[in-house]
């Protein structure tokens, strides 16, 4: 059976044989005019340019904490001696899906702009084989890393017993885990407060104040604007998913060799190849999958729609299906109740996709909350902020109620019914069973993720196109074929998200292992009187008087919804600041450099490149920097139960804050486009210019913030599982 | 030592007294000018009809829930005898305390306008007094009833011992705050929704469309408006205050009566008597320093604010000493550690000065984050909507970090910094010091309450010298009188806020008793194999296996965080959709009305009325009901784990999303004053148009959603105290 394990490397290596071969044909298609060239490469350049600053700075922040970390293995050994290198790894690998994927989508978004120019299938083709690049990218790196640190960590490390092990190799990957975290945070955030500045700038000067159209090259943010939807969407969606698929995927690991502890390595073994697997297993049919959209020509929106649905959801009903076929080999012949574990890896699928459809219910303007909030535009501004407030904060009813269930039921499935968590093993169980379905539902990632990053493509395709000024019907087909990855993203938010919510949770768990870790570590090693090699979660919980009523629980708790909150604050104002600046620069330009509004003079986009990049390297870092200093910090004054708190706390209102702000700024982008259909009085009505004003407010909602707070989450649990060795050995209560 | 209790209804009689000699001293005033005394009519029967209405809708949700108690209580015996009776009289109260206040409000307006053409300071003394009236009127009727409660219960009540019977008189006096819970929350969010639709539609429709002032009589809503004023901000706000109040005094109770249950009825009666007294001492201070509050003639705003701050400041302190004497006097004899439950309470006390005061640093124009906010609107209302959201997330950190180091200060303090809270009796003792620090914080509501409800009167007492055309000198100074109110109100809301995040930990411990009681009175009566009458706050956690990592805990917190936003939802929904109707309503009237421009034509305000009070009506039932249906349905499926997880959920992130949007909704306002009083621009320049958008969408979030959080919380919380006994007798998991 552990031969099943090449499996994963062999995955891992056909997701990135795939995204190389895909990446040379969308090499090969034509970039179309010397305009369009000339463009195209604005944009790449300017991309990549702020890439480098990025990575500039957060090479410092992970040299900065490597080195910590180092001192506190090496020189006071609170802490596991590879913790340093997984950790670094982590963030290059993560670093790296963005990377690629944004080499590509700068190169793929001129591309399908000339390809509409000929077809819309043409276009679909170039724009979702480059999405797919970067799915494939995602999943490939994901699954090569982990395989190799499997690997590598099986063939180093020494303990007592082969199931401490077991232990100890999976809670070091979690590192890894923190590094890709850490990387992510700072892309979502960097990339999200360029983006946005840029967006907002623009549109606030283009659309409101200009009558401008979008993508206007008389507009000096232009430029700025579409590289940010490179550097955000795109390089920021990367790091970001290759977080979440690694974060589920590690979490596991760890919970199924502490949860199968007492049953032996064995077992333990199992219950770790059992989520590389279904990930295995869910890249190679999400490559098959990515073959069957296509569309005929002179298809329609609704056409090519299904085709894409077609994909996603063939993939993620082959996946539920394949789980079962995986289960029962890898568990099978010990244990007749492997199939508990599909029912939970079902219910996290199912969890998926209804949180999607409440996503687009909420979010598309073909069904009615949307529509409602156009329709609020007739009483201006104000009204259409308050209708989307609201919106968004129902919005967040379903998927709330969505995942409660997911849990209960992932939880329920995997114990076989045994509500009895006090009993032995049954809460480790159960735990495993949520952290599984949080596995199944991302093992599709390779193609819903296809569908999401290939919606920034068609976006800058249209960019292209109407700053090349080409044929109005190109800008027409890329505009159905934007509309159309709104639509679809929709659905991957609803994985993601939900995926986040399961997988922290399995963070939480993993926590308490590494704090039992941590405390085996030193002499004495008793938990709760119990042998720290085989206490119990609940031992560990009792050990630290963690209980509901603790009243450092509820502080922590307090802290954790707080920091949700603190932590959107921050990136809105930054977004908020630079837009500003970004203001102030355009309406300098329009009134100094003579002829831009009429075409006759050339707009600086450089300078505006200069502030978002800018703007954007300077206010990632105090967000960013606290969220890994506050589970420290914590840790140290509130000890264990505050941690607990500041994690379950930082949960609840965390995922509960990100479907309210992305749906918020979903609806608000989808209402304006409906105005622009031509409904309520169409372009450059009253109503127009109210929604414009939703839209910029929920620009910064939607990329920057709501997003930022999955990593949030995931990134507080890893620190504090990273720095648990620390907490132990100094906590002032 | 018992004869002490006698304070306590001769306390709220000095209350009530010199509440009546304020009203008729006031009532004495000269209601000024014919058009004066119209438009005040206007106002006063506008806001009688809407209450009338108001109370109509409420007595029919009372009815049913009285008799849904009643048959769990003769029915099925699942709960006390006097449950449907304690709610009913905890409704009446509150309605009848905001009922009076509104009164005395709709007649002190006009003559406050009176009184300011000839000064600021008999201007002051009208609107503070009658403020007085109101707040004495709140904290009489709160300790009236608890007085009789205690009398009664005490009389009939019979159980095996004493020692059960204090459980049970203390714990079914929850049930009149339940009462008094579900009336202020209907009171808060259908006021809320009548003030700020017809506040939103008068400011929309008036001042970004037609430049029309505040309250314009050619504005139609503007009576609306005004009405809105008394029912919202001093009758919602009276109900308000008397639900925290009782809240914090009830929920002490019954956690004195439980914390020393070991301790035997001696010990218990002191417990009791003890948050009863404070409140008594701290009414009587109250009534000396609202005495002390006056002016000089030709005083500036600077001084007004100083005497202001003088007299609460002063019952602050005096009352915190006096906690000492009142805990010396009741627990002194037998307890030298009585000075550890005084500790708590200057721990509560400070953390309201440090709320309060970061409340003003975030929210008055004074400082620089509201500044800097106003100066977003140089670019435009989106801008000013995202530094907004960013600056209210941002100011929630210092009010929740000082949240957290009270509850675990006052817990510590109360405990004598013994942490181990497993060891017997700590974690209870320590939650009674958590309550008591509340306690503290409220004592001295009867003056900050006074400064909070004058800042409503002065507001209308603009709008009537505004609609009576009046030397715009009187405007000016009812002004000068509105900003103060601001400013003295961010202090009571500091109090508010942190009073109700320690109740509502309070009530959860409460809730924990509750469920001891209700299994008591079930056969067997085992808990975690303790006998039910002994058993602890801990046992029953492990009866219900109730931990931190339960799944259905964590389902409850996903749950609780969501409701918080879901009701926010709901209300900025209701808000939102009103606003329109009022502001189709004006600008029908602005068409149809021929000269209404121009001051020959008078509007119908009639209509406007009944669009706002027809809305609120309508509107306010649906979250209302959520409130109280969620914690029972949560109860019945998910059993204690999931209730406690709820109710958690729903203190962090509720208490947050609170903050959040309170100290937006008042930067927006302040900012907009901050442009209006000439900077960037001054009034009807373009940044004044941008703050008057922030403005309007502050105001749901300050005066309708954000207040009615306090309120969820804690009705949330009685709920599930209430239901307890159906969730024992029935639950699914």
């Amino acid at each position: 059976m552990e031969n099943l394990f090449y499996l994963v490397p062999a995955a891992s290596l056909i997701a990135l044989l795939f995204a190389w071969i895909f990446y040379h044909k969308m090499k090969q298609e034509d970039e179309g005019t010397p305009t369009m060239r000339q463009i195209a490469q604005f944009v790449r350049e300017g991309a990549m340019a702020y890439l480098k600053q990025q990575y500039k700075v957060v090479i410092i922040v992970f040299i900065i904490l490597a080195v910590f970390f180092a001192i506190l293995a090496y020189g006071f050994g609170v802490q596991n001696p590879w913790v340093p290198f997984a950790f670094l790894t982590g963030g290059f690998f993560s670093g790296l899906a963005g990377f690629i994927g944004m080499k590509t989508a700068t190169f793929a978004s001129g591309r399908t702009a000339n390809a509409c120019r000929t077809s819309l299938n043409g276009g679909l083709k170039v724009a979702f084989r480059s999405g797919a690049v970067m799915g494939l990218t995602v999943v490939g790196l994901g699954l090569l890393d982990i395989a190799l640190w499997w690997i590598v960590l099986n063939l180093c490390v020494n303990e007592a017993s082969e199931a401490q092990k077991l232990v100890v190799i999976t809670t070091t990957m979690l590192t890894f885990g923190m590094g890709a975290s850490t990387q992510a945070l700072f892309a979502r955030v960097g990339g999200g407060i360029y983006t946005k500045a840029a967006d907002v700038g623009a549109d606030i000067v283009g659309k409101v104040e200009s009558d401008l159209p979008e993508d206007d090259p008389r507009n000096p943010a232009t430029i700025a604007d579409n590289v940010g939807d490179n550097v955000g969407d795109v390089a920021g969606m990367g790091a970001d998913l290759y977080e979440s698929y690694c974060g589920s995927i590690l979490s596991t690991m760890a919970l199924g060799a502490s949860a199968f502890y007492a049953a032996g390595p064995a077992m333990q073994t199992k219950a770790i190849l059992a989520p590389m697997l279904i990930a295995a297993v869910g890249v190679i049919l999400s490559v098959i999958s990515i073959f069957t959209v296509r569309t005929k020509e002179g298809a329609g929106m609704a056409q090519l729609l299904k085709s894409m649905s077609f994909g996603t959801n063939m993939a993620a009903i082959l996946s539920g299906v394949a789980s079962f076929g995986i289960l029962a080999l890898v568990f099978g012949t010990g244990d007749s109740n492997w199939w508990h574990f599909s029912l939970s890896v079902l219910a996290g699928l199912l969890a998926g996709v209804i949180i999607g459809k409440a996503t687009e219910y909420y979010t598309s303007h073909s069904y009615r909350p949307t529509q409602k909030l156009a329709e609020s535009s007739a009483t201006g501004p104000a009204t259409v902020i308050i209708s989307g407030v609201g919106l968004g904060m129902r919005s967040t009813a379903i998927p709330v109620v969505t995942i409660g269930a997911a849990i209960v039921l992932a939880f329920l499935c995997a114990t076989g019914f045994d509500t009895n968590i006090m009993a032995d093993g049954v809460l480790s169980k159960g735990l495993y069973g949520v952290a599984i379905a949080a596995v199944g539902m991302l093992s599709t990632l390779g193609i819903t993720l296809a569908t999401d990053a290939y919606g920034p493509i068609a976006d800058n395709a249209g960019g292209n196109a109407q700053m090349s000024e080409l044929d109005p019907e190109v800008r027409e087909r890329t505009d159905v074929l934007d509309a159309l990855g709104n639509t679809t993203a929709a659905t991957g938010k609803g994985f993601a998200i939900g995926s986040a919510a399961l997988t922290a949770l399995a963070l939480l768990a993993s926590y308490i292992e590494e704090i039992k870790i941590a405390i085996g570590r030193t002499a004495g090693a008793v938990i709760n009187g119990v042998d720290a090699a085989t206490a119990s979660i609940l031992d560990v919980l009792a050990e630290f008087n963690v209980s509901l009523m603790n009243p450092t629980v509820l502080a922590g708790v307090f802290i954790g919804s707080m920091m949700a909150f603190l932590f959107c604050g921050l990136t809105m104002d930054a977004v908020g600041r630079a837009a500003q600046k970004m203001v102030v620069e355009v309406r300098r330009q329009f009134r100094e450099i003579k002829g831009i509004l009429t075409g006759e003079g050339t707009p600086d986009y450089k300078r505006c490149v200069e502030i978002s990049t800018k703007a954007a390297q300077h206010e990632m870092l105090v967000p960013s920097i606290l969220a890994i200093l506050v589970p420290v910090l914590v840790g140290v004054i509130l000890g264990v139960p505050g941690v607990l708190g500041l994690l379950i706390g930082g949960l609840g209102a965390g995922f509960v804050l990100a479907v309210f702000m992305s749906n918020s700024g979903g609806a608000w982008d989808n209402a304006k486009k409906y105005v622009e259909e031509g409904h309520l009085g169409g372009k450059n009505s009253e109503s127009h210019h109210a929604t414009v004003v939703g839209d910029t407010v929920g620009d910064p909602f939607k990329d920057t913030s709501g997003p930022s707070l999955n990593i949030l989450i995931k990134l507080m649990s890893m620190v504090s599982i990273v720095m648990a060795g620390l907490t132990v050995a100094f906590h002032l209560m």
